[in-house]
C-alpha cells in the first residue's frame, strides 16, 4: 500500500525489495575505478553484433539475463519489465527484451530511466499488482554519438562540459519478499526547464531537476542530509554536480557535498580517461547502481542511499529548432533494513 | 488494491474512474465520421507553430488542458501525468507538458501508449499512490511522415496497406472517486514478433500482439465476446483488423467480428478520404477513445468496452538494418457501472 507523504513522495509500506541486480559495461568502463564491480565487461563493444544499435540491445539483454539468473526465477515468474532507453523509439529495450515473453511496460525518462523504472516497479510490487518485476535500461557510446552528435568515425572534437555516454546496462529485480535492499520511498520528478540550450552541457540542464526532486523529498519526509549515507545522482557529471551542490547552498543553506556522489564521476577516472565532465547515458546510473552501489549496500557499508537519476528531455531535432533542454529527476530511497 | 487474475490480468478493486477526457484532432480527422465528437479541431494543423514537432506538442497540450478543465481540478491536484509519443525522445510529450509542473512519468508503447498510460494511471490510483492522474498521448501526420518515411513535400507514393498517421491527441483524467467510466481491469502486453518486415504494413505486424493480449484477457477472466459491447483496437487498420478476426477464428474458434471496431477505421471515411488501410499513430486511439468512445459509454449506449491499443516497436533505423517489427498491445476494460 502506497502512502502519500507530503506533496510528492510515496512511502511503500510493504517494502518492495531489490532481490537481485546486474550491471554490465563496456571496455572503457571496465578500465575505470568500478571495473571490478561489474557483472560482465564487454571487451568487444560490438557485442558480436553488426550495428551499434544491436550491440546496445545485446548488452541490455545481458544485464537482464544476469539479474534474472541471480534471482533464481524463470522469466514466466515476472509480471512486468519496466524498461526504456534513449535510442529513437527505445529500440535498445524493445529488441533487447523481445525474446523474453514477459509483459513489457515501456518507460521513458531519458537518462533518468533507471530511477523511473524502479519507481514504477516498486509501486506495482508494493500494491500487489505484481509479485516480481524487472527494471532495466541501457546506453552505448557509439549508438548515442551516432544518433545525438556525430558518428564516431568523424573524430569530432568535444567541449570541456561534454559528457561521455557510458556503454553499459543495468537491471534490477524487484520483489514483494526476499533478501535485499528495500525501496522505502519514491519521488517522481517534474519537468524543469531553466532555459539552458547548450546540448554539450547536459549537467547544467539537469541539475535544477535534481535539485527540485531532492528538495521535494527532503520537504515531504522531513529527512535531511545527515539521515543518508549517500545522495547519488545519475549523470550530472563534474559541471552539473558542482551546480547541484551550489544550488543547495544558495537556495536551502544545505551542504550536500559531503554525501553527494555522481555515477558519471564515479564510473571513470576523470583525470586519465579523457571523458571531459564525466559519464552520461541511461546505462551510466543503471550499471553503477546495479553493480557497485547495491553491492556496497548489501555489504552493509551503505545503509541509506537516495538514488536520483536525471534525464535531459530534448531530442536532436528540438535542439536544432532552438528549444531549450528540459530536465527531470526521479528519486528512490534505498535502505538496507537488516543493518538498521 | 490490485487483484491478480490468472497469469496477466489485474482487477482494480477500488474502481478508478475516468472522470474527464478530451480528444482533439486535425482538419482531416475533423472531416471524418467522428468530427462532431472531438473537443477541438485544429483547422490549421501547424497549430500556429513553426515546426511540425512543436505543432504536435501544442496539440498534445491542448488535449490535456481541456481534460483538466472538464475535471474541475487544478494542475497541482494531479500527482502524475503518464504520457509519451512516437517522436524521437518523446518530445511531443515532454515539450507539451513542460509548463504544467505536474510530476511526469514518461511511458513508451508506440501507438499503444494511450492504453499503456491508462493501465499505469489505473494501477497508481487504485493502489492509493495517486488520487488523480492524467494519461495522454499525441501524433501528427507531418511530424510522423518526416521522421518515419519522407517529408510530405516529397509527395511520395503510399502502398495499399500503408496507414495514415492521425493528427490528434487524447487525454484522460483518472481519479479514485467521481462520476465516469470505471477502469475495472487491465492487461499488459508482451512483445510479439512474427517476423513481419514491411514497415508499410504495420497492421499485420501488430495484429498478433492484439490477439495475444485479448486472448490472455479472455483466458484470465473467463469473459467472452458476449460479455462486451465493443472490442476496440487502436490502429490495426483494415488489413490488421481482418487479420485479428481471422486469428481468433483460426486459433480460438471465436468470431469477434461483430463486436470488433478499430479506431483507425472509425476515424476516417476509408472510401473517400484516401487513407489506404486507415488511421494510425498514438493520437489515433487516444483521440477516438477520449472523445467518441467515452461519450458513447457515458451516455449508456456502450456499457463494457475492451480498449486494446497496439504499437509497433521498431524504429526507422531498426527497419533499415533488416530487423522485423515487434508489436505490443495493452488492454483496458472500461465499464459504465451506473448502467449496469
Amino acid at each position: 500500500m502506497a502512502q502519500r507523504i507530503g506533496k510528492r513522495t510515496l512511502g511503500l509500506l510493504n517494502h518492495p525489495v531489490i532481490t537481485a541486480s546486474a550491471g554490465v559495461a563496456g571496455k572503457k568502463e571496465g578500465e575505470g575505478p568500478l571495473g571490478k564491480d561489474f557483472d560482465y565487461i564487454f571487451d568487444d563493444t560490438t557485442a558480436g553484433e553488426k550495428t551499434w544499435e544491436k550491440a546496445e540491445s545485446t548488452i541490455h539483454k545481458e544485464a537482464i539475463i544476469r539479474a534474472k539468473e541471480k534471482s533464481g526465477k524463470d522469466f514466466d515468474e515476472f509480471q512486468l519489465i519496466f524498461a526504456g532507453d534513449l535510442l529513437n523509439q527505445c529500440v535498445g529495450s524493445t529488441f533487447g527484451l523481445r525474446d523474453f515473453g514477459v509483459p513489457f511496460a515501456g518507460v521513458y525518462g531519458a537518462c533518468s530511466t533507471m530511477a523511473l523504472g524502479l519507481c514504477m516497479a516498486a509501486v506495482f510490487v508494493d500494491s500487489g499488482a505484481a509479485n516480481a518485476c524487472i527494471a532495466s535500461t541501457s546506453s552505448h557510446f557509439c549508438s548515442a554519438e551516432k544518433q545525438f552528435r556525430f558518428p564516431v568515425e568523424y573524430g569530432s572534437q568535444r567541449t570541456p562540459a561534454a559528457q561521455w555516454t557510458v556503454t553499459g546496462a543495468g537491471a534490477a529485480v524487484v520483489e514483494n519478499e526476499g533478501k535485499g535492499i528495500c525501496i522505502e520511498k519514491v519521488c517522481f520528478g517534474r519537468i524543469m526547464d531553466l532555459g539552458v540550450t547548450d546540448a554539450n552541457n547536459m549537467g547544467a540542464a539537469m541539475a535544477p531537476a535534481a535539485f527540485d526532486t531532492i528538495s521535494a523529498f527532503f520537504d515531504d519526509t522531513g529527512m535531511s542530509v545527515d539521515d543518508l549515507d549517500m545522495i547519488v545522482t545519475g549523470d550530472l557529471g563534474f559541471v552539473g554536480s558542482r551546480l547541484l551542490c551550489e544550488m543547495f547552498v544558495d537556495e536551502k543553506g544545505i551542504d550536500i557535498s559531503k554525501k553527494h556522489c555522481d555515477c558519471g564521476i564515479m564510473i571513470y577516472n576523470l583525470d586519465e580517461q579523457d571523458v571531459n565532465s564525466g559519464g552520461s547515458g541511461c546505462g551510466c546510473s543503471a550499471s553503477v547502481l546495479c553493480s557497485h552501489i547495491l553491492k556496497r549496500m548489501n555489504s552493509g557499508e551503505l545503509k541509506r542511499v537516495l538514488f536520483t537519476a536525471t534525464g535531459a528531455l530534448m531530442s536532436p531535432v528540438s535542439s536544432m529548432q532552438g528549444e531549450s533542454i528540459p530536465g527531470i529527476a526521479h528519486s528512490v530511497l534505498l535502505v538496507n533494513r537488516k543493518e538498521g
